[in-house]
């Protein structure tokens, strides 16, 4: 089965280097070329553009927003290039609606298309240990099975209409910025009390929140770290965005999303926007009048 | 060593219960009497009055409100029966002012306050199996070490200031709540895209939020289950007030406790006052113009 | 000198008349011919197509959203038909990148972008009433001078950056949102305290507020008449939000934009699409468990 | 008539003064008791407690908040010395709880209690032409109706029971709350797209919102002129805070309230004590990284 990957960022570089691990036959594209250098090197093939690269069994697009993915795919070749049968898996965060387009154009030109945006950081991408969220159609989902096994722990089916997959990443992504955001909060009260942040955080992620999440993103608030970034805050606000455009199509409110997306504005016009996420932990600090602590 | 627990409501009555099996000399007191019965005939000695239970040398608090420990401790004896150097351990959920109030008045009286708030659910009070989250001086602390041993899985020591396990304690609730609007909202999305809840919640649940707290607050709102209540709307929208007023003696906003303290205001004015607080669900799910599901 | 008006709804008609009366050389265009007919009865030429309203020394558009914009604009032939130095004044209430997108278009091609909207309701329009708010450059505003004396009270120029017009008229309806949804929230509560809601309005009106708008929806708050739509809930959920995404563009958080346009979402989710956007009243309403008064 | 005038803030002695000039028998009493010497010097007599003030047919308290009417009220003797069938007309901002404990305390004892809030600042005090919001008994009204007519150039009555006057005062002070803040946000728009805030106030004043109101506070915001204060931060924090309980009483959300709540203890947090509740303008500006003009 032949494989590509179009946008070899953090994320869609460690996802090749695990499919060449695999041994799939491997084709990848990257705008800056250099990116795929030691991927050829280990074996891949280099396509020369887009439309090379979508000539192939499984195209997989891992690239930053929207507009990158609308670019290759509709008008740098990917989509017609693409054989008959063959199926194009988004895994980036992409909005709702470039999902529906995506599935419509797709299906008018007789190939497939899945969505299977992933939860993880770079080091989750690179160790091999993805969740990926796949919706499609299941023949398609079928055949990207191994695909999905070599990159990801477990893979979640979650039906055969590709934009569910990724309502659910936003939806996903939401949540941890409305973490982020209830976070930062606690800790300022937590602090302007004064309560050792570091120690209020071991204590609820001990007790009440004993996920990962709580322990990454309360760990960088409590301890003001926000650079560098894990997730940069202008990523947040699109992905937070987007969610609350998939909810405006759908005519539901997210007051927490809205409330969460004006914080991040508001990091971004203070000078945030190099910073990680959770420095929305930043700016409930400043709102409460308390200094950067010395450290 | 003389153990008083003054309220017998569902914690308090397991707290109690756990003190007995642990061979405590216990003496309880209930406003409503009944409660005592069972206690009683399994050891407990029954206090006349709230004076009466304050001659020992730790008593307990556990009551609904500011209030009700306002009640017992100013008017009805029980400060002024504590033998100096006794303790009041107070393990309800009160405000950081009445806790500075306890503290102060203890102090001028030579008795000791001790605020040990405890994080569970009834579930887990009868299972000695609390979270105990203690403030106040060290040889007090120690003293009570036995007691919580009795009745909780592990204590943390927060310091010698009572207040600060109360902020904590509020803090905590305040997180739950914000978790149970944030999941609500994100139901909402999911199920008026046409996602499945419970499915949506599963996904989460194993990937991005393996915490309980997210998986039986998603269980409830994705089957929209909110009777009978585990933690009643009131009681929820009593600690978030508690949290904001904490926070507004400090010059803390704390945005996201202000808009699900509207949301609870909301859910208690459209017929949901013996409610889970987990109905948030419902609010949200009102909002987004989704009728209740048939079930 | 001759003017064109493409787009005859409610304002677009009303403006065309006032022109007429003016004895302007008038040129009209609507995609539903009808709309135009009592217009050519009383002497204003009928465009076969937007191109050919295009042919003018001065086209107006007053269309209902962006998209309707870009359609006669940019692919129905008005900018490739306008002559140059000729100009195309906006007076509908687009998105500021549309008018940024408008004002390099025409440079580009050696016309003039003048955005021109304009506060007032229908019944002003007709009455030759509106505020028009005008920015462009200082020629181009010196020729649409007697245009805007034709069919309002007073121009304000707001420089020569069409878009800041764009900006005022946005921010002017994002105020008039902010106002119906306080006095909402206003009005749940005297009316819950068990206040009459007229009364209120008419004292409110009468000292603090003595403004048109209070009045107008206040009363219709008051009195629960939100049909027929004056100005219709999705007209302002549109308005709200291309503030939002102004904001956004320039890095302003502008929270209670945010909450407002939740709550028109709720709206609409509820079966307020028709109402008008005054209806927020029986949200807040709703939310405050009030049932719609008997009358 | 004899009547008694108890706080002599500027409020109090503007209203005092009047009351002077319209030849009531005055009493006037005041915890610094120099603020009542040159009301003594023309022709008021000072009491030397609040008890002796009580001694009168009418006796007015002007106080800064709830504390201070309870004092003077129920510890130093205003209750239990006023006659029966004498008035107590409290004419501060209190809350609805105290006026509801006022109403039964007097009713209880046989002499009456009428809430008469004022709208207007210390100016339209000095003058005369503050706005009287009145409730409580007919009959206690019309025998306050020459009081209220030596202060105030009009009287609202609001119905027989005291509570709705302070329903409606602080529902009116909320309204002017949210305007600020709404002011603020589309201030903060305009300057960042480059838009003169002085010019965009006049434009919005002289169009939409030709009130008063509109004009004072978008003056003070568009010049960023938050010192000296005509109303303390602090003083509007209290006043939205009272709004927000008496809806919490009655169960009834205010999401705009909360977030202007939110806002002002973020200006308080950051160095706002001491300014205007206009100063809601320098935090929006401060969220979207605005710095201040250098005028």
């Amino acid at each position: 089965m032949h494989v590509s990957v179009v946008g070899l960022g953090n994320m869609g570089h460690a996802i090749a280097a695990n499919l060449l691990k695999a041994r799939f036959a491997l084709t990848v594209w990257n705008r800056t070329p250099q990116r795929a250098d030691n991927l050829v090197a280990a074996g891949a093939a280099r396509a020369a553009t887009p439309a090379d690269a979508g000539r192939a069994d499984i195209v997989i697009t891992m690239l930053a927003d929207d507009g990158a993915v609308e670019h290759v795919v509709f008008e740098e070749g990917v989509l017609e290039s693409l054989p008959r049968n063959a199926i194009h898996v988004s895994m980036g965060t992409i909005s709702v609606r470039l999902s529906e387009r995506l599935t419509a154009a797709h299906a008018q030109r007789g190939s497939t298309f899945v969505a299977a945006p992933v939860f993880g950081r770079p080091d989750a991408a690179a160790a091999g240990r993805l969740f990926v969220i796949a919706a499609g159609r299941g023949d398609a989902l079928d055949q990207c099975e191994p695909v999905f096994g070599a990159i990801g722990q477990r893979t979640f089916r979650v039906g055969e209409h590709p934009p569910h997959a990724n309502v659910i990443k936003l939806a996903g992504n939401f949540l941890i910025a409305s973490m982020i955001e209830s976070l930062s909060e606690a800790v300022a009260l937590a602090r302007k009390s004064g309560i050792d942040a570091r120690a209020f955080i071991d204590l609820l992620t001990n007790t009440l929140f004993a996920a990962p999440a709580y322990k990454t993103y309360g760990g960088l608030i409590a301890e003001e770290r926000y650079r560098p970034a894990g997730f940069r805050m202008p990523l947040g606000l699109k992905d937070v965005t987007l969610a609350l455009d998939a909810a405006r199509d759908r005519t539901v409110p997210l007051p927490i999303a809205s409330l969460v997306r004006d914080r991040m504005l508001e990091a971004l016009a203070n000078g945030y926007d190099d910073a990680d996420w959770s420095a929305l932990g930043a700016v409930a600090a400043k709102a409460a009048g308390l200094r950067r602590s010395s450290r």
